[in-house]
């Protein structure tokens, strides 16, 4: 939404535990973006002319910087610390293990075919730089499906539909805006001919009757609905304010579609979000090296010196993709500005647990969108993909600060199985008597996973409004080094700024490269 | 939506000519259903016993009610006047021909795996009967994207993009609603706290400042959109009311995601349609003639007899589904009161226009949904299936009373090249430079459609309320004939309303047989 916006959620306390909250919402894209035009990005072709590249991180910033680098004639070496490219974008499948620091070891239990993806999971249609590599690279795109009116909301003990809280609230906003209208409120704002046509067509938003007072709304569900031979529907009851807001952290699911990547029409990859990094993968395979932490980046002459597990590179130059927080913690000649900035960069620890199951949902009509809660798991989201199959997994928590308390913080501390029994509580509540059909349960604590320990930079510095001197330090190249990733790019915890960064980063390689 | 808003969209004249264009509404689902628990439905094993009955009709409701009874153990025959099963449900492929009574023929030009729904062409997530129904016989679902914030509006000569419009109407009624509550205009009404919070709320919901003012709102876009490296998101400027309301044609798209029927999830099945409508008729094939218009329909002895091309049908029941405005031109032994509620149905004559294209839409970051325009045209819709393949068939009209002018009367008035030609045009409004894109395009006029005219009753005697002695009559059987069709249930003009009137006079014929 708007800076203003973010400042009065802080203001108001909407977001209570100011700190952990705001970062949640800015890193989740309350306060984030979409994408400038690069959906065919390029370095001149042959212009690398053999100079040699190292690129740090095999996630979606190292991947694009090295398929790029290759295409344009650089030699390109990428060093990655995990057995496996991609990052924050992690699709957990079939005996999947689930290694984390200080958390028991985990294995998925999911039926073949069936995934989830532990990371980055959506993709709005106006990230034109991720979509761009998905349609290069022919990964096949389906939809996302990011909002359901059938979910429940489950807050202060009480669950009701979405459709119903949505189409309630704007009944109840109507009636109070036609009623302030009809005292006058608004003469002095508009002329009376533009006051009429607004006055009706709020009615008309709203669902107000010809009194201007809201009643039972079809929009907003049935009682009984409306069938064959003689069954007209009878729509439910309507209901009051304090019904509609019990308490601040409801706020965020009612504006959850507004934010701006978050709207339909929202994409995935078929067969898990891995597969964009996975076609990239293809391009510059026997580029990569799986295995092999840095353990301290060096200027050499000219050049650079990576040292790492089992050795050390020698390049022209290097594209940094690592996390900043993790950055910090690995020897380096860089300067004092950049030392500096690199310092206690916080990082969102958000949460995921997943459960494999049948489709009991979709027996309810719920196929895709998400539910939310004021309990601690504050999501459950339903899968858009495999609507009819069999099983599919359910995302019984997806912990990030949605709902203004002190999330994630506060769930992360919880041991992994208790994490998974709240989840487990909060689907209970929403489908009654169904929780006994979920399998065992898998939960990710980015905080606690290797080479992440977060999924994205948060805080005033990595903000949506223009950005300070920290910032502008972190983009700034140390001689031969660049640096890239999510945190770098004002598109954050998305692939897509993690894309867009790599563009500009490449840009400053191919700029050095010609001089 | 509510009885009331219908009510007061005829008093202020929201609908223009309110004949036309209430029906329209109605019909389209503004005033119609979902449907009540419906998915398992089966009459007793083996309580047919050999009985005959002949089913007139190979729509979804004659397909349901032939595959039921035959399950129940009825010797079945179905009689259908086409060449093809499904009715209403009509998916046009290839070269698929055209031919209308009054309109030169047409032959489809579509890439092979495109397809046009030419009549219906969405599910909502409640129509549990239609959705058992695809279950029950494997047919492939997938979503269908109704709503897609970056499609255009073009009104008064304007485009903007969805987001833009919805977002920006958001933020000038909460700006409204605060200022007024500024004022003291809820003091009255609410507890203070109560108050407070609402508006609190209200300021976050719609993206106010801490003044209560809406200013530029990354919900409703950007100018520049947030990238990476150092590019902050320039959020578009505000639109005034007069903007965001040129004209009462503008309601509907306002308030058409909170119709009932068309809020997510949406599905449709893989592949066209007319996959639920083959898939039963797949289960009774040969209990279903082909190419048999009936010419009279006939009492004899306790049962029936069916003229019709080449002879005549006797059997103990009858299950007549035929559209009530064309079983009137039946010649038949119908009561007097029969005769007398058959007479003067209205039915919608709506139109559509599909062309076959390159995907240049999902170039623009649009994947499926609608844009919409007070041209003739008044929607454009997109496909949902296929994204990222290299042709789609784009709906370049769907023309049914939605913006509330005299259509589709208007705009079916007009020679089939001129309704191509205002969809293209209404095409290149939306998408400059792209109409020459479009192929040659074909035009579905449902009033010339032979056996259908029209794609459902309309009309207060078929509204959502509690229907009159028309309707009431509509449903009584005459002796061993029953009757069953969309114009029959409170789900009128969708599949749903068809297959759950099917149950019910089903029923009927099971009763009487038992008897």
């Amino acid at each position: 939404m708007t800076l203003t916006r973010r400042a009065m959620l802080a203001q108001l306390g909407y977001l209570g535990s100011a700190g952990a909250s705001l970062a949640a919402l800015q890193s989740l894209g309350v306060l984030s973006p979409g994408s400038a035009k690069a959906a065919g990005f390029s370095l001149p072709p042959g212009s690398g002319s053999g100079k040699k590249v190292v690129v740090l991180g095999a996630g979606i910033a190292g991947l694009v910087s090295a398929y790029q680098l290759a295409k344009a004639g650089f030699d390109v070496t990428v060093l990655e610390a995990r057995q496996r490219v991609g990052g924050r974008v992690w699709t957990i499948r079939g005996q999947d293990p689930i290694i984390q620091k200080n958390r028991p070891p985990q294995a998925a239990n999911f039926a073949a075919g069936n995934y989830m993806n532990a990371g980055a999971a959506r993709i709005p249609s106006s990230h034109e730089a991720i979509l761009g590599y998905a349609k290069r690279f022919g990964v096949a795109l389906e939809p996302y499906l990011n909002t359901n009116r059938s979910t429940g909301w489950d807050f202060g003990g009480k669950v009701y539909r979405e459709r119903q809280m949505v189409f309630d609230m704007h009944g109840r906003i109507a009636e109070y805006l036609s009623g302030a209208m009809g005292k006058g409120a608004l003469d002095a704002v508009m002329p009376k001919a533009e006051r009429d046509a607004f006055r009706q067509f709020i009615g008309f938003w709203g669902g107000l009757d010809d009194k201007g007072v809201y009643g039972p709304n079809s929009s907003s569900g049935f009682t009984q609905w409306p069938g064959g031979y003689d069954t007209p529907g009878i729509a439910v009851e309507p209901l009051t304010m304090k019904q509609l807001l019990p308490g601040r952290a409801i706020a965020l699911p009612y504006v959850f579609e507004a934010i701006n990547d978050m709207q339909a029409t929202m994409l995935q990859p078929v067969g898990g979000m891995d597969r964009i990094a996975a076609a990239i993968y293809e391009q510059v395979k026997p580029l990569v090296r799986l295995g092999v932490p840095v353990t301290a980046i060096r200027r050499e002459g000219a050049g650079v010196r990576i040292e790492h597990a089992g050795g050390s590179t020698i390049a022209d130059f290097a594209v940094v993709t690592l996390p900043g927080h993790l950055l910090d913690r690995i020897p380096n000649d860089f300067s004092p500005a950049k030392k500096k900035a690199l310092k206690g960069i916080p990082y969102l620890p958000s949460a995921k647990v997943g459960f494999d199951a049948p489709r009991f949902w979709e027996d309810e009509g719920i196929y895709g969108g998400n539910a939310w809660t004021d309990r601690l798991n504050e999501n459950v989201m339903y899968p858009s993909a495999g609507i009819g199959r069999e099983r599919g997994v359910l995302i019984g928590a997806y912990v990030a600060g949605w709902t203004g308390r002190n999330n994630p913080q506060e769930f992360v501390a919880k041991p992994i199985a208790e994490q998974i029994a709240i989840s487990r509580g909060s689907v209970e509540a929403l489908h009654p008597g169904k929780s006994r059909l979920l399998g065992p349960g898998v939960a990710v604590n980015w905080g606690q996973v290797e080479y992440s320990e977060g999924v994205g930079a948060i805080g005033d510095d990595f903000g949506e409004r223009k950005r300070g001197a920290r910032y502008d330090e972190l983009l700034r190249p140390e001689g031969p080094i660049v640096f890239a990733g999510e945190h770098l790019s004002y598109v954050g915890l998305w692939q897509e700024g993690a894309a867009l960064s790599a563009h500009h980063a490449i840009e400053l390689v191919h700029q050095m490269a010609s001089a």
